[in-house]
């Protein structure tokens, strides 16, 4: 993460770093980018960063300070956005209200 | 970057992380998003992790390993997708053509 000088307006502890690590040989680029930009959207004065990492063999994984939140080869099928911001608000920001993501389907 | 043995498929040697730190205010989270795209699918086996950096007062950094390679605050216009390809790939795959993307308009 960046080192940042305390303006006043960041929170003056770290803030959390979240990495997608996903398959490039499937292909996997745009769904991880797009997860990304959906939790960078949601908490953008929450995360630090979040870090798109190439990788092989089928993996997409979703890490928050290095505890696996996610991963397709514990979890049956594709987590969808909700889902993930759910995992995420959990433990970073577990006060906050995630409007219509909070509806169970 | 994330720690991963040596499989004999990736280099053994740490491969570069490069981050986008972006202004939020400014909106400019899909303009990044695009950026780190477009370098993981050209850089995908030579990038460690493209990072999506939040930040604020109309910053849109580029860093490489730490060094500064493009900044808004110090070039005037925002760079094209094809420049900030060049200046990665001069940095980390110096022999490799870029197609199109070597070409001057």
């Amino acid at each position: 993460m960046a080192e940042r000088e305390n303006t006043g307006q960041d929170a003056p502890v770290a803030r959390p770093r979240l990495e997608i690590e996903y398959c490039t040989r499937c292909r996997w680029l745009p769904r991880a980018s797009w997860m990304a930009q959906e939790l960078l959207t949601t908490f953008e004065a929450d995360l630090g960063e979040v870090a798109l990492v190439p990788g092989t063999g089928g993996v997409f994984e979703v890490r928050l300070d290095g505890e696996v939140i996610w991963s397709r080869s514990s979890d049956a099928a594709f987590t969808d956005a909700a889902d993930l911001k759910r995992l995420v608000r959990d433990r970073i920001a577990p006060g906050r209200a995630l409007g219509h993501s909070d509806r169970t389907a």
